[in-house]
């Protein structure tokens, strides 16, 4: 697989410099991007992180009223437990910080050490695990489900939250709700590699998809032939309703989230099929999302995530906020 | 090549369904995309328009601020004469109506066409064509050269003029001028493929690249070996300082872009060089862009477009403006 690097080792690193080179408004240090302004004094902070190669996830999501600060690793690794502690210094404004990142095991482990440490500063920091994968584990063992990407819409509702004044615990549960309202599966057409990897992240014949694949091509629920887009959008719809978060005439948003490399005119197609349906059921779609939101690189897929929104969710989604890749 | 498609004939009425399904402020009649809110009585009306396939252009950008109406056609095909005739008239506010779009003959013969249909409503109608593909044709044939990126920021220059309540004239030079002001290079590494065609639009080997390749895979410069991230970059902003549009200390934007499955990361690795080498020419860059702005579906590659920002352009392009695909 061609790639535009100078090496593998530089990847990261040179993909920072540029993100920060073009958007002002973020700043590096190491492996950790942070507002350029810093977190207001006597707001709640917020702080993901993760692994490289899912831009605009997690840096990109670093700005007003979403994201203070964020800890990044190599490609699909997550990040250190230095860089975990320095994104949660440069997020503290002295009114706490919550760690909201996807549920990994890699990630959990160095943000919780990162947690004790920063307890020694005297940062009070909460966690909420982004499990809005339902191809990743059962109904029944929610808790065990992987991160993907629905946790943008906690980002941006708890990065709203904090904006308000809202004290850490008020974040904090704002949060969870938001990742407790919030279902997503995902299908894969073909892989992306590791810069220097030898191989391609996993293999799919040339006419077979994988229903319910995770990003970095995790096993999910069936693979076969492709399927015209409205079967597989009819599946990942009928999927997503049979594991409710929204029923009669809720209001939900709706994303639909290229993994890379599939292009918008074929969002549009699947997003079409999916209004269609969630409207037939009686639900109320604001604010749909559609494009690259959390990718792996230059892998083909897409997913879908629905968030069902409350009356203090919709307007906290609606609030302005000011990062490179959320149009509000 | 897989696609979420249900039908090669249904790709593009399906794509525009779910264009303006997601965006309210978009609104469909057959193949022209228009405004819901319609042009403002007195404002002069911007068209353009196109083939699919390269979405966020051209329909992407129809709203306050830039394109009022876009004439769309088949993939890589140009709209027809009364898709056009119907952008124009969809466009005009009663002030004329720009026709901004990419020099490719099939556009031009039926916009021109449609121009003198609606010479019969009085709607008066000029022309600007986007050439700013510096690998299509050498200085002296400058007018010869084909429109790609570069022709986004005619449109957010020219948007922005025609809201300050400018008339046909100054609209229409102000376009002109951006258009004059911007040049771009691309590399392809992969190529996409039309909806139902048996093959790909292009054969490129598996280590191979192509300088200066157009969107639809129009021959480059050269084409050999994958080379590193920098000396593509070096090369790229080298031709683009060969056929010059800016000097000195000048005051330029950038624009890194994606053809389609290139992902962010390599995009930011690319940027950061460029910017580093246009800094050290003296120049300062304002605003720039990075991102899927005009694409050619799953095509592997990006263009690095620059353009010169006199006081005016510079305002312009910081102008408030809407569209689901502008970020100002």
């Amino acid at each position: 697989m061609k790639k535009l690097m100078n090496s593998p080792d530089a990847f990261v690193d040179e993909m920072l410099a540029g993100l920060v080179a073009a958007h002002p408004s973020l700043a590096q240090e190491g492996r950790v991007i942070r507002r350029t302004g810093g977190t207001k004094k006597g707001k709640v902070g917020i702080v993901s992180g993760g692994g490289s190669g899912h831009l605009p996830l997690f840096t990109g999501y670093v700005g007003d009223g979403l994201l203070d600060a964020c800890a990044i690793g190599d490609v699909f690794a997550g990040p250190s437990v230095d860089s975990c502690i320095q994104a949660i210094r440069a997020a503290d404004g002295g009114a706490g910080v919550l760690r909201l990142y996807g549920n990994y095991g890699g990630d959990r482990m160095n943000f919780d050490l990162a947690g004790e440490m920063v307890e020694m500063d005297s940062i009070q920091t909460t966690t909420v695990l982004g499990t809005d994968d339902i191809a990743s584990a059962a109904p029944e063992d929610s808790a065990k489900r992987r991160g993907v990407a629905g946790i943008i819409y906690a980002y941006k509702i708890a990065g709203a939250k904090a904006d308000t004044g809202a004290g850490l615990a008020e974040v904090t549960a704002t949060a969870q709700a938001a990742v407790g309202a919030c279902r997503t599966i995902g299908v894969a057409l073909s892989p992306c590699q590791i810069p220097g990897a030898a191989k391609p992240t996993f293999e799919l014949g040339a006419d077979e998809i994988e229903m319910g694949m995770g990003i970095h091509g995790e096993p999910g629920i069936w693979r076969d032939k492709l399927r015209p887009a409205d079967e597989i959008a009819d599946e990942m719809v009928r999927r997503l309703l049979a594991d409710p978060v929204a029923h009669g005439s809720d209001r939900v948003s709706v994303l639909v989230n290229s993994l890379g490399a599939t292009p918008l005119e074929e969002l549009f197609i699947i997003y079409r099929r999916a209004a269609t349906l969630l409207k037939k059921e009686g639900l109320a779609i604001v604010r749909p999302l559609v494009g690259h939101y959390v990718t792996s690189m230059e892998m083909a897929g897409l997913s879908i995530s629905i968030i069902r929104l409350d009356a203090e969710r919709e307007k906290l989604l609606a609030a302005p906020c000011a990062c490179p890749f959320w149009r509000v």
